[in-house]
């Protein structure tokens, strides 16, 4: 059987060593990983079953176990590092059935392979316990920004095929379809996995964010907000654009003119030591010297499955910033329900400053 | 503003007036509701805000009232009937704050606009009582089954193009790239939104379902087992086929004959007055006479975002079938962890027995 692992099996084995320390410094014999994303970045599993109960149990002195449906254990074994006999599944009647409950299948199970101690133990555990674990995630090894970096590779390629798709009388499902299939095709040399739907709202959409897009098609004198993000064994690169249809009108100009001259003020925040808060402030400062307003925040962790739930680029978060933490600077401005635009890029902090993985040219395209 | 709804406002009127008579039944004066489905059902509203808090309120005597992100806020504007003034944005100041409750700014505007009465029949709803609710949604109005009946088409037109594509030396992720593009892209009349991303497990993968693509090429004699849906306004149109890549072995052959005769036998009972268990006992018989067991459901309700978490064509769920329901007759069979094959149509329940809603022939699909 080939075993589709995004890295080498060390890597996983480091992330695990990692975490059992925090769990001995919390005094925590047994973890349990409900999140399909911290379960991806634990043991590789990419499998989409998040929608039924599933549970990795993470324990300080035996090997990890996960339980799944049993209809999904073969896709464990195929994209995980976890050996066959880890993986366990409960019988497919408890799926769809009212009165089933998986998780007392489950956790029978967990007892019986861990003693009563531990199971004594598993009332303790609350979410906010479990959230504090996402924490781990935030600063990236090198073989991770490997993976981001390819994604944002094919972010820009799909942004591209954007750019000479989005024309007027074109309908916004024929270019979401262009990028799409960019974002899964990839380069030669490696494909986009996992499927991001581009955020594409136009014309009067653009005052919102988080819209797909219409089988209408594209008007003159309008202008399309793109987050398009692709995917590396569901490591996610991330970029937004705003393309205009023919002329920009002067007040798009103006908020795209501001937009980037603080961009240009919250990169040179970006650097270790200096805190989340700091590029908010920074970005927000310039902005409001041209009239605008950003209300949502500046940027969050970007990783497996796109947004981690830890740090955010606003002001109140003090969280410093690291060398190999990862962000999407994410800097849109919805500055009306019905008007506003998009800009962004992921960038890694390394030891003097910060790198940008995206290549896309930072300007207002233009197409006609 | 244009405001891309689904249906005419009369469709959301019935259900919400549906709904209240099912509340009253009850002894329910306000029901909060979660679910992006439940709240795309009864407003329209199909931006993807999920992952942060978000709320619909239905009272018996008042008009509902979302509340949401106030970035998203012009999203539900834009999709959805609700006035504009029913839509409330908490401030962006809460999300990504560990601190920040949207849930606390959220419940104190529905206690200021219900008073204390229903504020404190709160304490009353269950997860288990807005779960019951979802069941209004398995029984179509006709505007829904054309809904799903167009995903259907599209979903048939995909399917065509993973034949077209799917070939020994082709990369997983470039055939991957086509299908989602047919799947978006839709037809002349109407396109695709939103975007189900294709499950595509070749090879030793067929023993489970759950997978998507990698980037590593077809490989002659091994098979591909395509779980296909397209999205109309979040309504959803599935089938599953799969294609031999070069003549099919006997084992592949006999499983396929198998499923096929199976299948027949499962149709019988799809008609009024049968219950799901009907199904699920029918398939089954035939399979096993065969020397196969399927241990998954038959299927499930087909609608709003896909899967319909009510009744399921299982062994032991007595729920009789009724005119307009919709279900994804779903007959995958996992035999062992790396082999299986896939099958499935999506059918409407009428007067007399079923319709089919998909037109791709019933075969295992070869390719050279």
């Amino acid at each position: 059987m080939f075993v589709d692992l995004a890295f080498p099996e060390h890597e996983y084995a480091t992330r695990i060593a990692r975490l059992r320390a925090r769990m001995q410094q919390r005094g925590i014999d047994l973890l349990l990983v409900t999140n399909a994303s911290n379960i991806a970045y634990l043991t590789g599993y990419i499998g989409e079953s998040s929608y039924v109960p599933q549970l990795l149990v993470v324990a300080l002195d035996a090997d990890p176990v996960m339980f799944m449906r049993e209809m999904d254990v073969g896709g464990c074994w195929h994209t995980s590092w976890l050996p066959r006999n880890s993986v366990f599944g409960y019988p497919e009647h408890l799926v769809g059935d009212p009165e089933g409950d998986p998780y007392a299948w489950i956790f029978e199970r967990v007892r019986d392979r861990t003693g009563a101690r531990t199971g004594a133990e598993l009332g303790e555990m609350t979410s906010g316990t479990a959230a504090k674990f996402a924490w781990q995630r935030i600063e990236k090894s090198e073989l991770e920004i490997q993976r981001i970096r390819e994604a944002c590779d094919i972010a820009d390629k799909a942004m591209q095929r954007a750019y000479e798709c989005i024309r007027p009388g074109v309908r916004e499902c024929e270019a979401a379809a262009e990028i799409q299939a960019a974002l899964i095709r990839g380069t030669p040399a490696y494909g986009g996995h996992g499927a991001f739907a581009p955020y594409m709202p136009a014309a009067s959409r653009s005052g919102t964010a988080h819209l797909t897009w219409t089988d209408h098609p594209y008007q003159a004198g309008t202008h399309v907000n793109l987050e398009i993000g692709a995917s590396r064994y569901a490591y996610a690169g991330a970029i937004m654009r705003t393309v205009s249809l023919g002329a920009p009108n002067d007040r798009l100009r103006r908020l795209h003119a501001a937009t980037m001259e603080a961009h240009a003020a919250a990169r040179e925040q970006l650097k270790p030591g200096a805190l989340c808060e700091d590029i908010a402030t920074a970005f927000s400062k310039v902005v409001r010297q041209h009239g605008f307003e950003k209300r949502s925040r500046c940027g969050y962790p970007i990783g497996i499955h796109w947004l981690e739930p830890t740090a955010s680029l606003r002001v109140g978060d003090r969280t410093a910033l690291r060398p190999n933490m990862t962000f999407h600077l994410m800097l849109g401005m919805w500055v009306e329900p019905e008007f506003g635009l998009v800009y962004s890029e992921t960038v890694r902090i390394n030891e003097t400053g910060f790198e940008s993985l995206c290549n896309t040219p930072f300007r207002l395209e233009i197409v006609e």
